[in-house]
């Protein structure tokens, strides 16, 4: 197969078939969904069969134990992507909404459409279920999506994508609304990410060194997301409980999350009182904490932290902890050492808290609330196509609106420029 | 000089200000802003004895007589500076917005506030007026900009970023929150727009030439405007005079700007009613009609005009003309040639152009208004840091809401995902 041919085609499709998806009403949008789930109801056995020789391949090739697991479709996990397409049919589509549409000095009217991006493209990995996840996300939004899942999905990925042809064949919808890859050739996503002509986004899911090297070699804008290197900062006038709830909240609900607490920065004048009830209880649970100098004089069983640490994205029950002289140095601290994606301070003090809000640039940043919080499903976005750690376009947690852009419309009786 | 190190060290300085500016108060950014515009009124001998500078160098080096137009500046274009800086200290500040601050089933509150994108660098051609524009909007939107002026324009410049300097010392804002280049060196180009670790988003003002070069070697985000490519659609619902009027204002207000029309496309049903009418008083204003078979059937005065013609931005009093079937074939037309910039439809069929406007992707599309309206001012955004054709981020005229973004808060009292 002639690579650069075949994607420069579905490139050409998917361009075309943008112009329908963002024409299409929210009704015909909402019933191709519902149809995409009726069909993979209707093919649950040709689904499984595909994933169990994705599976069988898997242990040939000697795939992770991991990957396995989130390569695995069951009957429940069939039922998750059937929710999962009914929930997003049942939110309110965000395409044509107007708003700020105001009378100009010049008689003109002047407002913010919001539209489609046009066409996105999602590269995934192992999981099967996000085919379905990205396919709803982008036509809800009025978008023609390319997708290329993980090369050891193969098989289960074309049995969803006929069931996604299906729905949208249903209801009149061109069936190049969505197009899932056919080919594992990796040279695919080389072409994929840099046809801007034909894609307008690319929104990688991964590994950060998948998105790095997408991020590296893409022409086509990447809404991505790279490390969640969070921090929870306990203030001089934290609340003693409500210290200890966030802070282990935010590193032990998960450990493997990109919102999970990664270093706890502590108020000197709060050290001696908070750090030994918050440590043990890590310990219990299987931490392993690794400080600064005057952490390891406070609590003993803190192993020494080095510099690099500080930069570390754990994935792990691993906590650095690091005691701060207050407010400057630990947004100081934040400013050098953080990725940018989630921040939380815990104080009572109004003055505090509504500085650390205003100058910590990140994504999400919060009082008095675990860092575990920043989900685009606890936000209220109904849904999330993932979470941005750029400071362009999307922030944090990105939904439906995130997949879109706004254009301005001018409304006019005749009016010219004099 | 080291490019590279001078460039790294400009960089970490502006990321180092981008936290100061930040968090900077609005009273504090109007009064550098008005400081910075006493400062020029103080220093007008200087500004223009190093204008005459650049002016002289200029002859010498054989500059267009086009760019000498721009590189001048005279005791009126130093008061449009002051003006122009007295205006944007008028503007509403953008930075801290809050909206949609919501509470959550969980008890959280979550919402949004306004942000600056952090290190701006603008890269502009000749004229130096730019530099106290440039300057102005990045400090207003809260965010520290690296500034790159022409190379014709050094002399005109530094003396104009001594003025900026003494406006941000002034009010004790570090005189790094806006670092104009000192050096002519092509290469501090190609190293602004590779430091995404230092610098948020370039925009860059000027050619094609230099837009295609720069979106082609960033590896920063480049918020850009490329060709436009206008058009206006005369409906088969059109107002005859509306049509005439609009499509007039639209080619011969002024021929250079971006949102001029350069093709006209025409209902077939209406074509022999209005087409002579239009065209001859285009004629008679001195453009050139470049027409499909079916215009230069009705109109003889037009030249054939080729395949390329739909493709070009003229900038030019020259219009091509195309005779179309109806609103489908127009907007088929429209996808196929458009470069996403401007695009108006003349009509009073209520369903026309309900569907016009939801369905033509392009920055701004209009109904019975000149494309000529599609400007920063006219819109209402106060000032304009450029036009984006871009799909991403910001999509038109980009005011200061452009030269930010939202990140989300999260207000708790000691919540907890459980």
């Amino acid at each position: 197969m002639d690579i650069k041919h075949y994607m420069g085609q579905l490139g050409r499709q998917a361009r075309q078939a943008s112009r329908a998806i963002a024409a299409a009403d929210s009704g015909v949008k909402n019933r191709a969904l519902l149809a995409m789930a009726a069909s993979v109801d209707a093919h649950r056995e040709a689904i499984l069969l595909a994933n169990a020789k994705d599976l069988a391949a898997g242990e040939n090739n000697g795939l992770e134990p991991a990957l396995m697991d989130r390569l695995a479709l069951n009957d429940k996990g069939i039922d998750g992507i059937i929710e999962g397409l009914t929930q997003v049919a049942a939110l309110a589509d965000p395409v044509g909404a107007i708003s700020d549409l105001n009378y100009r000095p010049s008689g003109i009217q002047v407002g913010k459409m919001r539209v489609p991006l046009g066409v996105v493209g999602i590269i995934y990995e192992s999981r099967p279920n996000v085919t379905l996840e990205a396919a709803s996300l982008c036509l809800k939004s009025g978008n023609a999506a390319i997708l290329r899942g993980g090369s050891e999905a193969i098989h289960s990925n074309q049995a969803l994508a006929m069931c996604i042809r299906e729905g949208l064949a249903s209801v009149g919808l061109p069936e190049t609304v969505v197009q899932v890859l056919e080919t594992t050739d990796r040279a695919a996503v080389g072409e994929l990410i840099t046809m801007p002509e034909f894609v307008d986004v690319v929104v990688p899911r991964g590994g950060k060194g998948l998105i790095e090297r997408i991020s590296r070699d893409a022409t086509v804008t990447v809404i991505k997301h790279l490390d969640g290197i969070c921090h929870v900062y306990i203030d001089d006038a934290a609340d003693a409980d409500k210290a200890y709830a966030i802070a282990l909240n935010a590193k032990t609900h998960r450990y493997g999350t990109c919102n999970t607490m990664e270093t706890l920065l502590i108020a000197e004048t709060r050290a001696e009182e908070l750090l030994p009830r918050i440590a043990e209880a890590m310990m219990e649970k299987g931490v392993e904490l690794r400080g600064c100098p005057r952490t390891r004089q406070i609590f003993m069983g803190a192993v020494e932290a080095s510099e690099e640490d500080w930069a570390t994205e754990y994935l792990a029950p691993i906590l650095s902890i690091r005691v701060v002289s207050g407010l400057e140095q630990a947004m100081d601290h934040i400013a050098q050492f953080s990725s940018g994606h989630t921040e939380s301070i815990v104080t009572e003090n109004y003055t505090v808290g509504r500085r650390f809000l205003r100058e910590v640039d990140s994504s999400s940043v919060m009082i008095n609330a675990s860092t575990r919080f920043a989900d685009g499903f606890e936000y209220g976005l109904g849904a999330e196509i993932g979470i941005s750690t750029d400071k362009i376009h999307a922030r944090g947690p990105v939904g439906l609106e995130g997949l879109t852009s706004q254009k301005y419309i001018v409304l006019g009786d005749g009016h010219i420029r004099v």
